[in-house]
């Protein structure tokens, strides 16, 4: 992995800023013949473009994806995939103020003590927006374990959690807020629009499963499945936390309780023991077990606010600054398709992996 | 980051299983003319190794570190270094009944479904004995990163934090739990034996900080510091979780609250502004902003217990495993030295990435 | 490196198929603050163009590069730099027989054995016309290595080598083969009209020479300096055989008369010593010595020939094909500016490891 | 690849200096349940050692190879495969000299610019001596790729070539040149003892052949199998070219004359076609053909020679030099085992590459 490159044998590389004409990834080492083509890609592309409901940023990008490699009549060759999308709602002259000072929370002075100067413009690479590059690869990789089934939700908004009994995927689709729990849903409403005529903003958690993962991918103990998740999600704007399976929980638990007993499988299953728990979120050692692979993502809220916060500029003097343009009053609703995307690239990237050392 | 190996510039490649005639760490990459010898490295090997106290594994291993290669006249040479650590105390008849049964919890299966057999010897190559070579290898990344100070402890065990405001980093190396505070660790003996009495073991929490890195660390936006961070931690074993300086807790903040205001620094200082919060964990946009380096990990309970737990045998018969031998009572404890190894490791790396891109 | 990416810390990553809408390369690990626009790569881009005389391809394109990313306000930012140009001048239908039947010495057969089919357009992604994308990625390594020049020429083409006395820098500019021998250039031309008539093809052997390279690059032992660049200069398409230095002539040699003697530097030098001869090519253990780099790359004759030749179909039945369409007769002489840009991309890639490792 | 490590999947790092205690490399990424022991791996070490013959470097070292890990019950685990030699014969006091003064042709010079300082003793991490660690990693890669076999010969030596109409596989094992040729092994006799008591050196060229890789090994565009190779090649000490097929010979013929062309296979034969010539040496657009894998390999002279060179001293003065100790007359001769292992090392890389990405 290496700057802007993640993945070993299913490796995705990614390129462009928030204001810049595009922006795009690079997939290399997808398995050749399988179908694709950029109706496939889209809507995934939609589940996360901005602007579709009011609880999202209001900057309006219809991330249209093109394919300009790698596949030919309609089928991956094997050789590297140009995935391009175009910006088309820049609006450069809300980032004069953030030119001058820098933005807590956000990469403004991190970036100038690196580089020495920035593009300053909506963030330019810092900017969430390059996380569509990243749902755009991850449709690709989808295609390569659809054995697998990956799903994301908001659990928790602003500190106001799910309640786990009123679960139910398909009410996923139904609302703004990829919330599972109809209930919650319309709690956030009122939660997020306050926020928002605050000039504030809220965190989220978001969790994610997918089911049909066989046992046996993952590599220990520098390419284990879990430590590739955890720096897959951490990776994500606005992330500060990662959890596998129980995660902090666990740490509560006496050993018999955090046990994942096994049973030998029904007759007729798929072969593999029974699990009767899974607070290992599917991975032991490193490496899957055949359970559902379950992570849990923590979204801070986010940085730029109306509300006046202290800073200095890059002349090193004092100042306030508030962040006027287009934002998200709480990005972890839209981190949502991009937690999917990131477990796709994971799980692809290992598929490989075990196939190449391990054969079949 | 290969199958065995972690870093980038600064690269490290362990090897060895609990139970055969060594294990070892190979360090690539390393600066040259660093001052090196055993000296240096093994009282970090001893701040890890068993037997130390009733409240950890009652295996006995001296963990003297042999450098073979890559040092001469005391100084590193820029070439590999070669660490070796030899086991002395493997008692394998102890792993007769693992080597039929699979351990809930540990990798057993996971071996068995990845590889088709394993060594069954003491956890063979997933045995948290593995953790000696990335101690030892990170005492050779302290050198690279001298301006650097990394500390961790255990905040909490088996449920019981400790109190904050009881924060003595001095306590840190009084008890056998690394603990900070003085009346927590008198709490920890009880719940610690009490869990080993009962053949059960507990969880932890571990943090770490880091003190001393400049800002511009970090590379964005696929070799991010705190995505690194996650990786390397989530990858120890026995661990679920990692946050990033307020990690889920940030998802609980609103906007205002979560942000770490700057005001300039002071006059005669580093030149760095001066941060009034740090809710980040000194990391923005995948880069480190100059604040401490801060990340919790949790531990869960050891998976080895004296307490019977429902499981399936190799021939896939239903059994009951007890897991006798020596084994902690909590992992999480001797997780502190490896924790502060894994930091030094990413850190090292980190430095010479930056300087490798951008110069000085 | 990876399937489709080069380099280590400065590493660039190309896609693209020779009929498709585009090709690039996306540059990562540029250092910061290098002054870079369009109108630097372009002379670049025209020097590998084809069309520009009647002793190359036919094909029209402008191979104008478009800069997506990682550059602002004329500088690169250290961010992923995206480099795009558009294939204009495609006859897709030229290569109707090329479907059905493999053309020996190309590489129509491995890719079907690989992949299971293949875009045959042109060569789908094994065309030559990939190299524009490394000549593009060249231009921005050398303002990575501004102390160094580079330059390459045709030494030999058709069997017919340049006289070594009537070497001349200015010359190679002057003609459509990169020569550097007035002379030779002109009996060229007969060869290379002969052999275009015959409907035949002819090799060549590309030199080139970087000046400027300080001591102390390469990383011995799997990162030397000479085996990066065997790698590079083989990875060209058509490209058969690697010198450094001396290299075959060097097997028959004595020590002492391949030996390149030292002496002290002048004073008032840049400070290492004199060396008194350059057998070695710049290069010892892996690593430049400041003497000037040398290397020597043979290329085969075009593949792609009218004369008939026998072969085989898709279906396994035998055939006979010519391949027609519009190729190099040869492909060597275009090889120069692409043996350019693979000497500069290494070089910067060692640069940015060296100070990495070793600071400075 | 890193500093010190080679290969993507299928991965060796070595370590150790002539004069240190051991040194050895670590194989990661093997596949599991494959028969590994010291015994496999002996023989491939006594083809290198020195000591032999009067033809080769009179130190002493029985080469002998342990396992550390990664083995269990004579089957590889899938872990990583630590291999350790010790160094048995060192005479460090033979290298007083070498501390004060540059040997040309040697890394003595380049190691003290790059790294300030270095291990002289014997070349330190520079001596070929560091091919034994190849060697044992090589012999592991053999057990990956069963159905190829590789062998390699010296083809020239000193400029004096063997008679390729009295080529015999069976004669390389009974002379000490690795020669298929018995009448010119003969010669070398007399031209190696010649050298040796003129206190001179010979060059030499090896060639290398792989029967039995199939089709489909190789990834275009920056993982190809020839570049692979020209890396591995060019990586050996003193090595000054590489050719896969016809290599130079190729850039002097027409396009007619360098076609393989293809006919149908036969009945029952692979599979494949029947290809009339092998030019390429078995790869083509960086892939495996099915043909036969060829390469050449140029070795330099050894560089130490007992006549005196010319050269500076680590305090710039001006000194000469003769490099005592107990040196091959001829490093190429010793170098047929170390391409084979390499030769082994791309191809068991490649084998699990290709069955990551395209199954099977």
């Amino acid at each position: 992995m290496s700057f802007n490159s993640f993945g070993r044998l299913f490796r995705f590389t990614t390129w462009g800023e928030s204001h810049g004409p595009a922006l795009g990834a690079v997939v290399d080492g997808c398995p050749p013949g399988l179908e694709l083509d950029e109706a496939w890609i889209q809507p995934f592309m939609d589940a996360r473009k901005p602007g579709t409901s009011r609880f999202t940023t209001q900057r309006q990008e219809a991330d249209l994806v093109r394919i300009l490699s790698g596949v030919f009549e309609g089928r991956t060759t094997g050789t590297p995939i140009s995935l391009m999308i175009e910006n088309t709602d820049q609006r450069s002259k809300d980032y004069s103020e953030v030119a001058l000072a820098y933005r807590p929370g956000h990469a403004d002075y991190a970036y100038d003590a690196k580089y020495g100067f920035r593009d300053y413009r909506g963030g330019g690479r810092s900017s969430a927006r390059e996380t569509a590059a990243r749902v755009a690869a991850g449709a690709v990789a989808r295609r390569v374990v659809p054995e697998v089934t990956i799903r994301a939700w908001v659990s928790e908004l602003g500190g106001d959690a799910i309640d786990i009994a009123q679960f139910d995927f398909a009410e996923i689709g139904r609302n703004p807020f990829f919330c599972p729990d109809a209930e919650a849903a319309k709690r956030w409403e009122a939660l997020v629009d306050g926020a928002r005529k605050d000039g504030s903003s809220l965190g989220a958690v978001v969790e994610c499963i997918a089911e049909g993962v066989p046992p046996g991918w993952g590599a220990p103990l520098y390419g284990k499945l879990d430590a590739d998740l955890a720096a897959a999600m951490m990776g994500i704007n606005a992330v500060k936390g990662v959890e596998i399976g129980d995660g902090f929980r666990a740490a509560r638990l006496r050993g018999e309780d955090n046990a994942d007993p096994m049973r030998p499988g029904e007759a007729g299953g798929s072969g593999g023991p029974q699990f009767l728990a899974n607070h290992a979120g599917g991975i032991a050692g490193g490496i899957s077990t055949g359970q559902p692979v379950t992570v849990r993502v923590a979204f801070k809220p986010t940085s730029s606010i109306l509300i006046p916060v202290e800073t200095i500029g890059r002349d090193g003097q004092a100042a306030d600054i508030r962040t006027k343009g287009r934002h998200d009053p709480c990005v972890g609703i839209r981190g949502v398709p991009v937690v999917e995307a990131m477990m796709a690239l994971v799980l692809a990237d290992h598929k490989l992996l075990h196939r190449g050392q391990c054969g079949g």
